[in-house]
């Protein structure tokens, strides 16, 4: 059966997030749903991230099994025309070896978490962004930031349910941003690794937030990284803000 | 009776407009009911710019006369808590003297349209850009976009139930801007006048992306403003990619 990869954006406010789960909305089912438009009895489809509740992609990667040939530009048109009205999206489609697997065959994953700090409610960013009311100062978790990069025992900034057998991973990158917008400051945190663990994501930028705040110190952050211990993460931020950027892999099917 | 300027934000797609509607909501009535859990009898509101059905603001301003003094902030800071869970925002307030009127003192209103060229519906932005799917050259519509700059009778980009004394009006400026995103193009249209006419905006940026698709010629659209006649103007497009964006005054209320 010839395979196909999909590069998916999607809003992830009305879903419970990537995987289907029974009698609730998930992109996954969204996507499985248009699928069953074009071919009958197709198998499940596979994708790079299992975003949780709330969280959004830009560049989700997510492989699919045909029964018969497509033209990849043709396979995007139709399965965007049965996604409608959902606020989910192919970007890209292309045909992919047998070999080719959404989740196994990543070997990156970008993430960015958007934090607005101003008075103001968002608006047109309802759920779109984590909100708070007071200022932070960049510096401060720039340099706490730095303190995560390489490979560490993250087990502080891992959820108690995280499934993976390890809690060692390699942060390949986190680069904090500040961007003045009216009346208040956007923060754009962006994390590149291999893969992350079970809201790992959630419990830097929560932590690093309280940083900003003025609340933890850069070494504060260093010592619980080095205590191992759940207990000494910071609070844990809202789905809000985080996007799915990216997923590389050694040759990226998209290029060209 | 104390009078304050409100700096307000809002996503225009779940409202019927700014101006209150009876069984409509309008962006008016859900700030008059914030105020109306301040004090009781308080004379209705006024804006700078009454935008239609779907069009959103980022700077539209408005006044309101209170009973009592107010500190603008808390002023601010209670309407907002009012005002939840709607996607409105007061991003500013001031105090201002009893001849500031947001309508009629205001010397200049700022317009920003986006639209967004790609294959794939947009996600996050549905009911925020105007989406095309077809490419579009961007020196064609600023070479278009410079017949339209200055004092000129403008009826053919005037919605046939504009109520304005007269077609004429000063275009100050007309900018746009090519921004790449992925697997596509966004193009932001930035006019500046002192006024404009009802459906003008939306009229040029309609006739202005014929001239991007290379339907028509930048000579075209100069024919059609010469015309003086509503049938040579293009097809007027969605309100989805208007916003307003800021409104001036002779002294600005919400400076320093």
């Amino acid at each position: 059966m010839p395979r196909y990869a999909f590069k998916i954006e999607y809003d992830g406010r009305p879903f419970c997030g990537w995987q289907a789960q029974s009698g609730q909305p998930s992109v996954q089912e969204a996507i499985e749903g248009a699928l069953a438009r074009l071919e009958s009895d197709l198998p499940r489809i596979a994708a790079a991230g299992r975003t949780d509740t709330g969280v959004h992609a830009t560049g989700q990667v997510a492989h699919c099994d045909m029964a018969r040939e497509w033209d990849p530009f043709r396979l995007m048109e139709a399965v965007n025309y049965h996604l409608r009205p959902n606020p989910v999206s192919v970007l890209a489609c292309a045909r992919v070896e047998e070999s080719f697997h959404a989740r196994f065959s990543a070997v990156e994953r970008r993430y960015r978490f958007e934090l607005m700090a101003r008075r103001a409610p968002p608006t047109f960013e309802q759920g779109r962004v984590w909100h708070i009311r007071h200022p932070l100062t960049l510096a401060p978790m720039q340099a706490a930031a730095r303190h995560l990069i390489g490979k560490h025992d993250f087990t502080t900034f891992r959820a108690s349910q995280c499934q993976a057998a390890s809690p060692v991973k390699t942060l390949d990158a986190i680069e904090i941003t500040m961007h003045d917008i009216p009346h208040g400051q956007e923060f754009h945190f962006i994390l590149r690794a291999r893969s992350f663990l079970h809201n790992q994501v959630r419990s830097i930028v929560g932590t690093l937030e309280r940083v900003g705040a003025g609340a933890w110190t850069p070494e504060d952050l260093r010592h619980a990284l080095e205590a191992r211990d759940r207990a000494a993460c910071g609070p844990v931020c809202p789905p809000d803000g985080l996007y799915l950027t990216g997923v590389g892999y050694p040759n990226d099917p998209f290029s060209g």
